[in-house]
């Protein structure tokens, strides 16, 4: 195991702006694991700066667990991290330590489709449903989903699985993108980003929200303007308002319709987002990049409490996790519209995202990813986003590797905690 | 600042062992805060063994923060570290992070209460509704608990203060025993120490559960026997089952009658909580040792999910965020049971359940604080627990200081990740 503390100055330009997070210096505790025989798996847990080296710390804490065992095994290595009884303590299974679990998941995961030659999301999607199932840890989701109602939801996707790996390698999958929308850009720069969107051919875009209710209405009317009236229009509170605030704030914004209101709240408040969602119904809700685990979000769909489920690929416990995520909110019929942006980010979750296309939920259908335009040309294989389209990774792996002069120019120089 | 891993190996006599955790090594992240005059502020974070370095990292990593600032406005620090943008990307407000932040902001009060010359617990009591308030931040409480509500509640304990400061001077709070029940221990060891448990006035026990049933029910009626029919007898699961596993084996529990039945499910599970409570009633579910911060407090109050609530002293943000969980089980009238054992949580939660009882509940009835045996030599101001009542701490601080020779004699000498 190797790890790197990874930083870039993304607060120099305000790129990422919201009104939470006014200043992020996009950061990416990274992970590469090495097989006995050479391969590589890279994954990492990212961050927006400070304590970046203490999450490259937790990384490097697992080693101990990962030095001498089978690099095919990736759900048993998860459950053995997520369950050792002392680590648990440290969480359980959510903050710096759960992601750290999942950046190592996920490079194994990374390692073992390189292993295979495909990319993850065909390597999942030809898995069989008894296999997949078994990649899924239940517990705490029984009350939700049993393992019989995730067969059956995975069985009902294998006729079609054929047609749609074609269609998802014709067609790719559907992007929005969230570049227009940070809350540190003027007005002109919003409006020429919006018809830029328009031109590249995206179907949504987002826009920031939260700090300043007359200057989102100002900035939403602009938006609207660009966009014509009936264009998908998404804002993103970034978890800035309580509850009462929430419902009057989104009222403001009601007539100009967003497609959805994302982060109203804490992201621990599942009853709060509920309140929320029924004060301001029918304008929908959404959450989840800081979902902290299965359970979370196994009880914002019980309480249906959001519209759009947004799965974040390095914030719970790697794929396991997210396919357990993907199969509740399939169960629910919760559409997923995963968040993506920061470092990385895009090139690991277009992969579970394409995956539930083809095996769990069949559909793209209301369905989008994310997509922003930073920091890809860091990637050894960066996402490509044509006419506003996701194109199917081709590449095998998981998306995660960057570039090993990439890695060397972003190393964070300040005072650091060295892991091992 | 210092930083120490300290880790105790106390998994080699099945101390502490339950159905998650067979074998901890009861452990501090631990922080010294050194002002310029000298006076010195102890804290730490508790964790029960493999992870203490990373958790000392964390708390490393605040170093920073806390250089050249004004040592007695805790409250203030509470909110920069809660709100630094960037590490709240690795939270928010919970995990190791949030841990870190708890173990400094206590470090901080300690520092203040040994410049008053107070126990914390008197400090704090002896400040007015208005001081207090401004302790609290409420962001995303105010749906359950506003400024105005928690000011009345804090009001209406004035008249009443000083005779209560007295009355736990003179007769101190009653304390619970979890000594007997660990589930490393055989049915002669658990008859004994039920025995001894009665002998030495305690006025409640607790057992862990969850491992086996039928071994449960077995060990129950054992300690129902030692005791006496209407003796409180708690059970505890420490998060091993779910839902629908829950009722069912709290329903074989039953005949017994717990007195509550702790951590039945996942500490993330509000609804799930809420569901074994209604399926369970008027058998009492108890909570709050993992819960991670006030927002998921708050929800398990809205829900009814909990009949009592435990707070424990080093796992959400410290004294502050303790404060907020305070006021809102009273404004819910929902009582306040500690956690305590470990490694010096006995010595810190006793302060804040002496301050609820003087300027918040206002009241003993129904509530217990944890006692648990072990470790307290090591600490500079042990806890005093006599006739199944611990004594009011009368040396100025909040009880975290461990002894020099302590600290160094169980220094971790494995391989550490060095925070500065």
């Amino acid at each position: 195991m190797r790890t790197h503390d990874i930083r870039f100055p993304t607060s120099e330009h305000l790129d990422g702006s919201d009104a939470m997070n006014p200043d992020p210096d996009y950061s990416a505790a990274y992970v590469v694991l090495t097989a006995g025989d050479g391969l590589e798996g890279h994954g990492f847990a990212f961050t927006i700066g400070r304590g970046n080296d203490v999450q490259t710390a937790a990384i490097g804490a697992l080693e101990p667990y990962l030095v001498g065992r089978d690099a095919d095994d990736p759900a048993t290595l998860y459950r053995e991290l997520v369950y050792d009884s002392q680590l648990r303590w440290l969480g359980p299974e959510k903050g710096v330590m759960h992601m750290a679990i999942s950046a190592v998941v996920n490079a194994l995961w990374d390692l073992k489709a390189k292993r295979y030659g495909r990319p993850l999301w065909l390597l999942l999607a030809e898995m069989t449903p008894e296999q997949l199932v078994e990649l899924v840890d239940f517990r705490y989701l029984t009350d939700a989903l049993t393992p019989r109602e995730a067969l059956a939801i995975l069985r009902a996707a294998e006729p079609y699985k054929a047609d749609r790996i074609a269609e998802l390698r014709e067609n790719g999958y559907p992007a929005y993108t969230t570049s227009p929308g940070w809350l540190g850009y003027d007005d002109d720069k919003l409006r020429r980003l919006c018809r830029q969107a328009l031109e590249q051919g995206f179907g949504q875009i987002k826009l920031k929200v939260g700090a300043d209710v007359e200057d989102d209405v100002r900035r939403f009317e602009a938006a609207r303007e660009v966009c014509g009236p009936d264009f998908p229009i998404a804002v993103d509170a970034n978890q800035r308002w309580d509850v009462p605030v929430a419902v009057d704030w989104i009222n403001r914004l009601r007539p100009y319709r967003p497609h959805w209101v994302e982060e109203p709240t804490s992201p621990d408040d599942v009853l709060g987002h509920a309140a929320i969602a029924r004060a301001v119904a029918p304008v929908p809700v959404a959450t989840g990049e800081h979902v902290q685990n299965r359970v979370v979000f196994k009880q914002l769909l019980q309480a249906e409490a959001i519209s759009y489920l947004q799965i974040d690929a390095a914030r719970v416990g790697g794929v396991n996790e997210n396919l357990a995520i993907l199969l509740l909110a399939a169960k629910f019929g919760v559409p997923v519209c995963p968040h993506a942006g920061g470092v990385g980010l895009c090139e690991l979750v277009q992969h579970l995202q394409m995956f539930d296309y083809v095996a769990v939920s069949g559909t793209m259908e209301d369905r989008v990813i994310e997509y922003v335009d930073h920091l890809h040309e860091h990637f050894a294989d960066p996402v490509v986003v044509e006419n506003g389209r996701y194109r199917a990774p081709a590449r095998p792996g998981f998306g995660a590797e960057m570039l090993p002069e990439s890695i060397d120019a972003h190393t964070w120089r300040g005072r650091a905690c060295e892991p091992s």
